[in-house]
């Protein structure tokens, strides 16, 4: 059994600097996340695109700012279960928590954390029959990386800011871009919107609007696609790759057990601490939602630095706790 | 007169961040700042001093930071007006509103964003007559630089985190370390307080408790102190600093009168959007207070960020604001 004060589920950027605002007041922590390596979507998806919005940089590739989280909380010793999932969360009588993964390892610990960001999600995928079929295999629910669709005959759906913003971004790279809605309106940006009809009326991408895709084929890889019109009307078109760009929806897996409120396909918080409706469980970072949310990896520092100062009359029920600035005299260490 | 969206009042590094994130949605600021150079606190105080708590550096230089956010907000050419104090806050009829320095600078601007740090504060300072005719010449409410107190006879009055700590850290430095506190128990850090006293123990540092100063005295500079015991006991000794730690109090200058809510010696805000009671204005970084308020720059990043969201319905009231990631299309230029 692991003995941490605070358990964090997610070591992405916000779980990871959790450990330094929870070690400036002396409180341990232990992460568990499914990927095998620290720094949640940074480090699994883009590691080397640039960043832009975290302050202070103009610029970061995501894996240096995950490397640079690890140096500013080495000195608190944080410990690590990676490639493990969370599937157990027992409240023990005298209010502690015993959290138990996937493979069995077990955390006693004060307070829980749940800082996990886009990886508690999943993409929302279109109704066509033999889709998963395909994945991997032309079809896709993201852009990892834009190379390696050089040169390709590319099919987007979707209506939102990702649809348009790809399409506008692929219209460079791409053999052939087609861009598929249900819809004749956009959602997302206006100006991204009039950009792609743009591009469409000077013939460089293929818009195809109030449309679905109804059916896919090929031979073992993407080969080929089927839209149909809400006037009934269908049209295939050869395609390498198709991607469907329809939002994310929360896959919290056992922690939708844990009655925690849910709105917006989020862990409802208070602003106060961000803490969830149950004692000594927080959700920071992208998994949480509150008016006026943003995701981004900056407010889920925030988040994190508040909730520390909430976490530690669980963790210390008999001090009072002092604000203290780095400032003055550095970081103390354990 | 100068023309923007947002006038930022106080350009340290959370008036900063902010032009980034209105950037982003395609809103120009202006910057108002009573210090002749950008960076507040940080360039002005302690701009060598490295700085522990920003999320993602492990360690940086407080002008390192400045210029770091300078760079980060470039392409979206903000325009100061440095060195200049705000005077004049001016509604129009349409809800804009035009500010006014005490230079004769106007600025015409959709919403006011009050980004004043711990400029807009000044030491509580105790009540010894002739305490002000000794300021910079041996009296200071804080440390700028320990290096300047090193053998030197310094005499600390406070009994919260900064009296505290900088006894302890001056414990190493100074020939002579003197902790006056009116109470016989502290408010600041029970450790902290801990520390103080094993060090008054072993005769390291001189202690004086539930006494006051009630004089100081030199020819020029400062020379004697004497100090008062609530059984109303009197002793003087030689002194050639004292640095009164008492706090800050609020010096808001002409916006105090400007109706805001104030709350514990700061603006009163809401965290939706971090307005002000006073509809487009806004108070970002350590000059807001609202519940769980950290006065920590990195907290005042995220309210720069949801501040713009807010603020975006009063710069383009006819558009729909889209909120987009700066990772797939990088930062866009004006």
């Amino acid at each position: 059994m692991i003995t941490t004060d605070l358990c964090i589920i997610g070591a992405g950027p916000v779980g990871l600097f959790a450990v330094f605002e929870a070690g400036l007041l002396k409180m341990r922590c232990h992460l568990i996340d499914a990927l095998p390596q620290v720094g949640g979507q940074l480090s699994e998806i883009y590691p080397q695109k640039p960043i832009y919005d975290i302050p202070g940089y103009p610029e970061v590739k995501a894996q240096e700012l995950v490397d640079n989280l690890m140096k500013q909380i080495e000195a608190f010793k944080p410990t690590f279960s990676l490639g493990e999932r969370v599937e157990l969360l027992d409240k023990q009588p005298d209010g502690s928590f015993i959290v138990g993964t996937n493979e069995g390892t077990l955390v006693h610990c004060q307070v829980v954390v749940i800082a996990g960001g886009l990886g508690c999600f999943e993409p929302r995928k279109p109704e066509i029959a033999n889709l998963e079929q395909f994945e991997g295999k032309g079809v896709g629910y993201m852009v990892k990386n834009p190379e390696l669709l050089r040169d390709r005959r590319v099919v987007l759906a979707g209506g939102g800011d990702s649809a348009l913003d790809w399409t506008l971004y692929l219209a460079n790279i791409a053999k052939e871009v087609t861009l598929v809605h249900r819809s004749d309106s956009f959602r997302g940006a206006p100006d991204s919107a009039e950009k792609v009809f743009d591009l469409a009326s000077q013939g460089k991408i293929n818009l195809i609007l109030n449309s679905n895709i109804s059916t896919i084929s090929g031979n073992g890889v993407l080969k080929e696609v089927t839209v149909v019109n809400k006037d009934k009307s269908q049209h295939t078109f050869a395609a390498d790759n198709l991607i469907a760009l329809f939002g994310l929806t929360p896959k919290l897996g056992p922690i939708a057990d844990w009655k925690l409120a849910i709105e917006k396909s989020a862990i409802r918080v208070d602003t106060v601490d961000y803490s969830t409706n149950v004692e000594r469980i927080y959700a920071i970072g992208d998994i949480n939602t509150y008016p006026g949310k943003l995701k981004l990896i900056l407010c889920g520092f925030h988040e994190a630095a508040l909730m520390c100062q909430s976490a530690f009359k669980y963790v210390f029920p008999s001090q009072k706790l002092s604000f203290k600035y780095t400032t003055v005299n550095g970081v103390p260490t354990f």
